[in-house]
């Protein structure tokens, strides 16, 4: 299990285009360039409490999209399997141990 | 391009989850076991009216998450990509060719 700081970067990344402006917006701030709530709140004339709960219920919101598409958990599947294609490639796997791999990539979509 | 119906059954297969149970039972009525919109509407004792609405928002929904998500573009995208991995395993491309194409995939994530 990724970090949560980690985990919810990649869902920001696979999932933002859903978010609203102010969404977005916030988490970016929040989860890439590391503002704090305090911070964020001062930035847009807000209370703390109104950002934390933006912030709070997005994250939320993120965790839906992911438990109904599994958009992360699929990338993590692929990233191991296309590093195990590499590996097979490079130390001259037989043509059928490497489709085999290829086979596999493909189940995922 | 892929013709309407193909193309509502890729959308529906991906994004289906983000659906309610009514938009998802109407698509899959219509769209995967052929029934008629008066034959649907018979079924859910509604107005064929309503069914026509119904899927039409839903088909508009759908291309909206492929708009914003474009989870069929990549997939096709990869597709293509996997069935040139293939080739180039089976007939024997150098180790840096194959890995070029693998590299092509990762970048689609």
């Amino acid at each position: 299990m990724l970090d949560k700081t980690l985990r919810m970067n990649y869902l920001f990344d696979f999932y933002q285009a859903l978010l609203t402006p102010k969404q977005r917006k916030y988490m970016s701030l929040y989860y890439l360039d590391d503002f704090s709530l305090g911070e964020i709140a001062e930035e847009f004339e807000v209370s703390r409490q109104a950002v934390y709960d933006n912030i709070k219920r997005t994250e939320a919101m993120l965790e839906e999209y992911e438990h109904k598409l599994l958009l992360l958990s699929k990338f993590e599947e692929r990233s191991k399997l296309m590093t195990d294609l590499k590996t097979a490639v490079t130390s001259n796997a037989t043509p059928e141990e490497t489709i085999e791999l290829i086979n596999s990539l493909e189940k995922l979509d």
